[in-house]
């Protein structure tokens, strides 16, 4: 969809016309009342739930294990709408696309986006749909943030708010992490300050290097363990500083190449950055009660115990800002074993949790 | 000290003449039994105390806290050795020498060392040194692998090992952790397959990201967050996903640039790889227990609460397999809020404990 009001960014910076890429999945019911939004993490897109099918490939939804007929978030029941945000580069407008003041690739110009920035587009997109109110905006992770900046900036314009993995801000620990990733990026000779489309290269090796960083901060030290441990590549050792010797690294280096080959340098500078920047409780005294105050939303908040990257603790930081303000919420810790990345996994616990909220939701719908 | 004798290595490759960088600290008794070797971690050497001192400089040795008069390890009482290992930049035989057969620097040609490797060359040393056993061995992290290794390899050599926030092997996350600093480096245009020397070039890039990761695995996420937490290096944002917008951004790099400005990046690679290879269990069905029979040294194992590198969990699995073997064993796991950087660290608890573990050694010393 393509929008050309301007929109105001955090930054100060201003797009002045831009699309938004997004999918929808189940009817809109007469009342317009059943409406979900699902916001994406880092690198994810608007294709949701369903299956895209190609000669001889097939890509699912990021996730179909959660929504589609008769799943937790039943699209027989509720109108699931999936958005791409703005700089990313899976179909809404971002670094990737020509700017249409120049007529150049926007490359490292692209203007930095912000949780809340997202929120606003995200916001227009459902507006323009007509859709005054969302019953639920949900999201996992990065996705979480802005299902809970949602009810912030938009109090009157959602009912229910599905928090999941997620944190009111990142902790040292996490920026530490990000900055790494960053600085292999940018530190990429074929990077060109972000302007590497001009010299038809991509900034491969750095790339690689933020994704395998990245990724190592998604499992649990079990899940690694029990799926990985010290398993040799071969049955001798090479003795090599280079060739691969563990499974481990195979995986991980793997994991680079793929990532490397499909995602954009210059979306993974801005979305690391957004997540950097979210802190709802900046502005407010560093009181995330404070900044729940305009809040009207319900909320489920859901955790998984072996994630290290926004461990249960700081999904605790939001319950109890909630409560302290009389916010409804449902609070769920998962004893999943798979780290950050059980929010996207096939767990019996955790998708029935979200079946049972949303069975709730469709209880006290109008229609 | 100069070697003629080669070293079989366990790649299989030979080193036919080194030479080993060491200091020593303290005076030989007359019947030579109350020397202390000092093994380093990743990043050190054989300056373990005291300090060296030039015009406008001062360097304190990287465990001056724990060693010298007075001090935990007493050098009014002990006689102390600190090396310097095979493969390292600070004077030992390393990548940055010459080959001998060849007269071109090692470089990238360097073998591949591991941990037993480099206990075989300090006992060549402790030999010439006029030393038939040592007191005690001891070390932290990487240092208490080879002061574990220490009794496994020479037995009857050794009375006391001192292991201190170290592992029986490295686990999958470190093992990852580990893999994407070497992938930086040698993705590192500069790297040049690791005959940078010949080309005049430093591969900078990649070893400040590697000790950036390396750094974020010292460090407590406690620590980060007292240390830095969210804190801003400007009192206003700049929007930016390349400069720096906070605290921690600030520090990890810094540390990446100092860091590659001394230290070799053959020398990182080598390093790693011993910790990836270390594996005493291996050969023994992976029981550590049964690798530990053959060990008649009294051990002092200390971990540290807070330390998610090397976690206590992994210092249990040692002294769980000492026990098994009727070894005598004191462990302390130390409160500690710094992480795995603790065992650097002034803890007055863990200097104590230390302290207190020596004394006894004294007690019993064959004057």
């Amino acid at each position: 969809m393509n929008f050309s009001e301007p929109l105001k960014l955090r930054s100060g910076g201003v797009l002045d016309s831009y699309q938004l890429a997004y999918e929808t999945y189940g009817q809109l019911n007469e009342s317009k009342s059943n409406a979900v939004l699902i916001c994406h993490a880092l690198n994810a897109s608007h294709h949701v739930a369903g299956e895209y099918e190609g000669e001889g490939f097939k890509s699912a939804g990021w996730w179909d294990k959660m929504i589609g007929p008769g799943k937790s978030v039943d699209t027989d029941q509720f109108f699931v709408i999936g958005i791409n945000n703005l700089g990313s580069c899976f179909g809404s407008t971002g670094p990737t696309h020509v700017n249409p003041k120049n007529q150049k690739i926007w490359g490292g110009a692209f203007p930095v986006v912000t949780v809340e920035d997202w929120v606003n587009a995200q916001q227009r997109l459902v507006y323009a749909l007509g859709i005054e109110r969302l019953c639920a905006v949900m999201g996992g992770s990065l996705g979480g943030m802005q299902a809970l900046s949602w009810t912030l900036q938009y109090p009157d314009k959602v009912l229910n708010s599905v928090v999941i993995a997620s944190a009111p801000n990142l902790n040292a620990e996490n920026i530490a992490f990000n900055e790494v990733a960053r600085r292999a990026i940018v530190n990429d000779p074929d990077f060109h300050e972000g302007y590497f489309y001009e010299h038809n290269v991509i900034p491969r090796r750095g790339l690689k290097i933020a994704r395998m960083v990245g990724h190592i901060t998604y499992l649990s030290d079990d899940v690694m363990n029990t799926k990985f441990g010290r398993t040799l590549r071969n049955d001798t050792l090479k003795y090599s500083t280079q060739d691969v010797e563990f499974q481990i690294e195979s995986y991980l280096r793997h994991q680079g190449e793929k990532f490397s080959e499909y995602f954009d340098a210059n979306t993974y500078l801005l979305i690391t950055r957004a997540l950097d920047y979210f802190d709802p409780a900046k502005e407010h005294q560093n009181s995330l009660s404070l900044a729940f105050k305009k809040i009207k939303s319900k909320f489920l908040v859901i955790s998984f115990k072996t994630d290290w990257r926004f461990s249960p603790a700081r999904s605790r930081e939001i319950v109890k800002a909630l409560i302290d303000n009389k916010i409804a919420v449902t609070y769920s810790e998962i004893d999943a074993p798979h780290g950050h990345d059980a929010f996207l996994l096939d767990d019996h616990r955790y998708l029935s949790v979200v079946e049972s909220y949303f069975a709730e939701i469709f209880k006290n719908l109008k229609n």
